[in-house]
């Protein structure tokens, strides 16, 4: 019998895990949204996610069930656990990533450096921590949100009204979540992967530079990160995947204050566009290891295989024609390019791709990963 | 439109196809022999390559035809060229693979260094090879050895007769290949990738250590393998690539003499065992870098990662149970360690899976990629 991984969810990240579940000789089963998604190849059945029938079917036919995204809702996951089914990461841990408030109040407790906090269930609770904190603030809608997507930042309640509005006639009810506007010299993201088992592997601090709410490209590792950085980062990403008991990748998304205090902004219990440089720029890459985790396999060599990778990704693609067509020019003027599409149609500011590039110089390697990328555009 | 390549047969060097199809967006179609074979996720015909029919009907949503292996009749291969599909590497480059006394001759003409040989159609005229050199030579069969099948070291003439024999049967007639025993130090492989356009790159040239005929380890570089041999190792696949008009991957099997000569042995007009350190160790690897060669796409990067890679190829797999539950324990043993599985039940001598390991020191490299392999057997 082989190792059956099933993953729900057929975007690129699900893609993307074709090529190690290749290599590793593990047989990946997709559960799509419809068909031709990015991971047709590996897709064998197509259904809603939100579907307990659904999903309970889908997993049937696989030794652990994992996920392309988050939105998986708790009670089709508990049907699954219920149902004695592997699910890696489990509902527990992905409450976290599915409700901000949750996250923020359980890295409290865990005593986590992060960004100063509230639930605001109202107008006045928003204008009171705004008072509070020099008139400005982040506001986010505690479920759904991705990609800058349900992130404002507001000077005033009325701002939110809109949010408040929703809230009001979701069943669910609740608050925002609202958190100080942190003066931050530049974003950082830390990449873990955790077994069931506890064992859990760090990659190397990378920065990441968000255009738009967007990550746009990522330096691996995060330009004059010294051993103190790294070690308090990867501590920092065990810590959160081990207190929440996140199992396979989870990116934990770093404000570096400019007084050098890191504080946790976002995190993804899954791989992760952060970590996209380790296919091409580690001994083993986010896809591969987030495999390994689910499986309860012991856990890969995460190191560098470079001084220097530069990930840039492919946002929105060519404005005519296909990402393929511009293959040929791209190839030809950076050969040391790893050139990633995702088998999805250009639109703009959809991630349809991106490209990676190693090397001993930063400079080079990040003009080079750009000027690739760049073919790709326009 | 995607680019579409269309692979006949289904072993492990289509599989290994998929991986770098996926990320560069290639729509990958192998025509298997079977159900169930190595390249099966990217199956989608089943039938006999030796049918032109079934070929013909395969390469019809392709963009471009090209190989697992070098069986194809070439009644086959010129149906396809003749229907106007594109061809790589085209019949006329394939017939120096599929008969080796074609080859010798081609190499002859070309000028390339080759062992002494012979055409020998009848047991006087072996003999008289023999005679002429000491009294030992290798005889193969022109056409469909490899793995060390349809050869043999003779120092009779009539150790050959049941090859004469089967000879007098075959409708094509001919004669056997008869080559001097050459006196080697080690054996070495180069392998370059060629487009339709001509443009060539060469990986650095390596070690291969063959145990019974068959490929056991690969060293990448090939060790102490100074400017000067690396040159000559490149241009000879180079002008061999050229010369014999093969487009996608080409590995040339060489030897080299005690007197720092290097004999052309073997050709592979295709991914070859002795490139499988790439996927791990190189820029690009020799999967992605055939599928850019045939899609007359610009070739990629050759250089290798690491100063070492070795890879150790898993001979027969495990006497009871799958090479999937040997991975744990091999894979706590070695983080570092790339392994790759060919999805075929293990069977004594077949090649059913690889391991690569890089780094810095050659030794410890060698040491880690045989212990991890070692899991794997027995």
């Amino acid at each position: 019998m082989g190792l059956r991984v099933g993953v729900v969810g057929g975007g690129q990240l699900a893609r993307m895990m074709i090529a190690p579940a290749v290599e590793l000789g593990i047989d990946l089963r997709v559960l799509a949204e419809e068909e031709g998604m990015a991971a047709r190849l590996a897709a064998t059945s197509v259904g809603d996610y939100r579907d307990a029938a659904t999903v309970l079917a889908f997993a049937r036919d696989v030794d652990v069930v994992t996920f392309d995204h988050e939105h998986v809702p708790q009670s089709v996951l508990h049907a699954l656990v219920d149902a004695g089914v592997a699910v890696h990461p489990g509902p527990d841990a992905l409450q976290y990533a599915q409700d901000k408030l949750a996250m923020r109040a359980r890295l409290e407790e865990l005593g986590m450096p992060q960004p100063d906090w509230a639930a605001a269930a109202s107008a006045a609770e928003l204008q009171e921590f705004l008072d509070a904190h020099g008139g400005r603030a982040v506001v986010k809608t505690p479920r759904g949100g991705y990609d800058g997507k349900g992130v404002r930042v507001v000077s005033a309640a009325t701002e939110a009204d809109d949010w408040f509005a929703a809230l009001a006639e979701d069943a669910r009810g609740g608050a925002l979540l609202v958190e100080e506007l942190v003066d931050f010299g530049r974003e950082l993201a830390q990449q873990v992967a955790r077994r069931p088992n506890g064992d859990v592997v760090a990659w190397p601090v990378v920065e990441t530079v968000q255009r738009d709410g967007v990550c746009a490209e990522v330096l691996a590792p995060a330009p004059g990160a010294g051993e103190r950085l790294t070690a308090v980062a990867a501590r920092l990403g065990a810590e959160i995947a081990s207190g929440l008991g996140v199992t396979g990748a989870l990116a934990v998304e770093l404000f570096e204050t400019r007084d050098e205090r890191l504080l946790v902004n976002e995190l993804a219990m899954r791989p992760h566009n952060s970590g996209h440089w380790t296919q091409d720029g580690a001994v083993t890459s986010q896809f591969e290891q987030h495999l390994r985790a689910v499986l309860d396999l012991p856990l890969g060599d995460p190191s560098p295989r470079a001084p220097w990778s530069v990930m840039v990704n492919i946002l929105g693609g060519p404005v005519d024609g296909t990402l393929e067509e511009r293959l040929p020019a791209a190839l030809a003027a950076h050969p040391d390019a790893k050139v990633h599409t995702y088998g999805k149609a250009p639109r703009p500011g959809r991630k349809v791709g991106h490209v990676t590039v190693s090397g001993g110089d930063l400079d080079d390697v990040a003009y080079d990963a750009r000027a690739a990328a760049s073919f790709f555009l326009g």
